[in-house]
């Protein structure tokens, strides 16, 4: 049994995990194989860029992230995935240097009707760096099963007989 | 002077680029990189999985997409980036083998009002594989660069002058 289920996650509740350094190496590693655009690769071009010096790839944060929820909770969670992102926000550059933090708030909670052994939890995900701003925001609806996931169908049975 | 500018994107227009073909070996690479969730990982543990078999992290999904992007356009045309992603839906697996394309679509342009010299457009990508089946799809706003920054603000001289 992992140690996160749905039951464990609670509307409202708000918890942190980090943080994890961001290396230059990294930044080029990614954005050469994946998004090689001058201000993620080269120091010069990304002076000149809107993001005034070299910066991760918003998908290297996004990626960054999955890795840092991953090791905090997802891997020793019920998790079943996540149809989808709902909304990235990119507010910051990352930068060689920064150190990351994840805030995690517990947005909503629901069953789900269809599969009763299992539960949709509505993540929003706040990264900060080392000053405290938020660098990237995201929300995304994860699936994970039920610890107890008879319960449901018992309650339904004892609804239906009244 | 770049290809593609903002003055190329016209709504409505759809256009489509590829394929390019998905290794095992890069999938599981990314995984183990960013999201070692084990039916990202491992043949077995995907099976049992609710993928039903090896297939990408949904992040590097969005990545292999950048990539074509880039490819495509991206890298020659007068991009300034990009605030954030609208929304993102992960709706088949993406599997060791298959061959995906991008379709993409102009939602909307329009020009800044604040920096003259740029526009906003709206892109709608799906990503689609060899069966020709949407595997994602992908909502966001970029910002480009004018080919002609000068015209508005004769537009706006002329409109004030009456």
């Amino acid at each position: 049994m992992p140690k996160y289920c749905f039951e464990d996650f609670v509307t409202g509740s708000v918890d942190e995990y980090g943080s994890r350094l961001i290396t230059r190496e990294e930044i080029i590693a990614f954005a050469a194989e994946f998004d090689p655009q001058p201000m993620h690769l080269d120091e010069d071009a990304a002076r000149a860029s809107m993001l005034g010096g070299l910066s991760a790839s918003g998908w290297h944060t996004c990626a960054i992230l999955m890795r840092m929820i991953c090791d905090w909770f997802i891997l020793d969670s019920s998790s079943m995935g996540a149809p989808g992102v709902d909304e990235v926000k990119w507010l910051k550059p990352v930068r060689p240097g920064d150190a990351l933090s994840v805030r995690r708030t517990v947005l909503e909670t629901r069953l789900s009707k269809s599969h009763p052994e299992m539960g949709f939890v509505r993540f929003a995900y706040e990264l900060l760096n080392q000053k405290r701003k938020i660098v990237m925001t995201l929300t995304t609806p994860a699936m994970l099963r039920r610890r107890e996931p008879t319960t449901l169908a018992a309650e339904r049975s004892v609804a239906a007989q009244g």
